[in-house]
């Protein structure tokens, strides 16, 4: 379909929806005595014992099983900041594959305040109903410190999907890409274009992963030690170890992968032919790349990823998050640690017995996908 | 079932079941296409659109349907202030009823404070996601504050369940066995022991039906302008015509109604035979009530009801709460007023054709009864 035809055919399907989740009883009530044991006065029993001890809400209630999509909507998909309502869409459609991928039952809160502390205060208030929290489209760098407070404060596992989902699935499109090109994950020089919430993960996992040479840029160029914003300044600090300066020219300079998670017309095949032979560009901005397959093709990029499903190598979030949650939900995982991270990336990896340069992730309907994924979150 | 056995029976289901409520899909993700559709890049349209025309939201997205059942802990059933997660399994409860009788999704927040600014703050911040609000289960005199205050602030309906739920289903009964006791309704003499949320709602809702001569009292006896709490003193100068004063023994001397939203213990066969002839006596403290029907009718009661289901005549909330938000979501009615809830009772008394003493409401799983009171909420 055309992107016009898309997006007829959305507002059609949503008006038609009025929704796109439901909230279903688990058990059918019947009669008086089914009343009785799901609401008055047999409640009072379940009650009383979780009241007493905590523990048992998770075995006896939904919070064993429920996962909150929580955005502000100060950063939504490729639309920035359009507030809590014009959110909703994004994060009911989210639950809707929560659901659909890994059987996980997820609410979607959009809130009501832009202002860090108290969207971190409504969150820990509303945390007693939920079993995970998952953060979305919160703009950089606020989401950095909304994550880490409500990590520390909360007993759940608590984690912004466009950082770290989008950074598991680039670890894993990268490890096969590697493959492909059958050059070793860690020697590879890869270039980051964006150092907003997904740049940033995205490096940092890479680093975590053992990949050395990692530089990442923004409009203004390569970071460097004199940015103003500290998670610039802390990336800098932990990157760029050839002490590269400039812009995107002079990163790409010998580079075997170009990571683009900045916008549209970031690059062109000139630029691509700058990069070391056999070059990996994964092209990640929604709906328009940082640069066309075709153009990237052009350059001589060897593989070539982007966040579309109309391309080959659709590198989305769909297929990390709802395994994530399931593996923390099943296995009582409350901190999702980077080892953890790089587990689930190279789960998703193998589950493409044979990577070529059109085949380097598997796609989201793909069977195993969020099991896969889940196995790494123990 | 005896007490204990359904005690027993409620926390296996509640540990097999795991939550009682689920999400799941409007629509089936079968593809790549649906999932443009559902997610990104189709969303996006229905994101802008709302962005623009906020609306949009209560056609495009599960604002339209959707309630948000939310409790503090501070006042759960029968058990009192056991806070959050021990209130959820009520919470959930309710949520399953809010779709098994009126087909109405609704989702339980419990909230990790009891600070009633901090209450208001959370809800607010929540509510664009959600049609309506059900608070339950919140203490007084805090309840009345959190309510208004809510009601003032935001543009979708704001209920207390536990204060107007009650007192249109109380009216409905009192219309019913008025009837069977051929008694004029607006010249009962009506004694309400419990000032809380349900006695003060109550009161409130009788005066507007035009029930003239209402005596109010809790522990310390019949209210008077000498309370300090705001809402009793308040009470105590809009009831209690005849100027009564002392304890029960006093305020039941020719009372043709007792409604007891207070405990058990309240009154004893001998209480009662100081009340008028034909006395209708309403004992709805759960799952004790304030005086067993057994015992009332030995003290002359003519019409009995409680909030069981072991009994005749079952005073419950669920009649009322399910339709009135089906009705409100439905008609677009973002303030629940005093006429609509009269409408309500009149609506639910008049499902029952033939009042009997034994048949005063109908039961909740009889047909009809959220569509009579959806009608009202107009």
């Amino acid at each position: 379909m055309a992107k016009k035809d898309i997006a007829k055919a959305a507002l059609a399907l949503h008006k038609k929806l009025g929704g796109k989740i439901r909230i279903e009883p688990a058990i059918k009530i019947k009669d008086r005595a089914g009343l009785s044991l799901v609401y008055t006065p047999g409640v009072a029993a379940v009650s009383s014992l979780i009241a007493k001890h905590k523990k048992f809400a998770r075995t006896h209630t939904i919070k064993g099983k429920m996962v909150a999509v929580i955005s502000d909507g100060s950063a939504v998909l490729g639309l920035g900041n359009i507030g809590a309502l014009g959110a909703l869409p994004v994060m009911e459609g989210k639950c809707a594959l929560f659901k659909t991928f890994a059987g996980v039952d997820a609410f979607p809160l959009v809130l009501d305040t832009q202002d860090p502390r108290e969207i971190i205060e409504t969150i820990v208030r509303v945390a007693p109903v939920f079993g995970g929290i998952n953060l979305e489209d919160i703009a950089a760098p606020k989401c950095f410190h909304i994550e880490e407070e409500l990590k520390r404060r909360l007993d759940i596992p608590v984690m912004h999907d466009d950082q770290h989902g989008t950074a598991i699935v680039v670890l894993a499109a990268l490890i096969n890409a590697a493959k492909v090109v059958k050059k070793d994950l860690k020697k590879l020089k890869v270039v980051i274009s964006g150092a907003g919430a997904a740049g940033t993960a995205i490096a940092n996992l890479l680093l975590r992963a053992g990949i050395r040479d990692v530089v990442v840029l923004d409009s203004k160029g390569v970071l460097d030690a004199k940015r103003r914003e500290p998670h610039k300044k802390n990336l800098a600090r932990r990157t760029n170890p050839r002490r590269v300066r400039g812009g995107l020219a002079e990163a790409l300079m010998g580079a075997d992968a170009l990571v683009g998670v900045s916008g549209p017309g970031l690059a062109s095949a000139a630029d691509i032919r700058l990069m070391a032979k056999c070059a990996i560009v994964f092209a990640m901005a929604n709906p328009t790349p940082e640069i066309l397959p075709e153009e990237a093709l052009r350059g001589g990029a060897a593989v070539v990823g982007t966040g579309r499903s109309d391309y080959p190598n659709q590198i989305n979030n769909s297929l990390a998050f709802p395994g994530i949650f399931a593996g923390a939900l099943e296995h009582g995982v409350t901190n999702i640690t980077d080892t953890m991270k790089i587990a689930a990336a190279k789960n998703l990896a193998a589950l493409v017995a044979h990577p070529t340069a059109k085949k380097i992730v598997p796609g989201p309907f793909e069977r195993g996908v969020a099991v896969a994924v889940a196995r790494a979150i123990r």
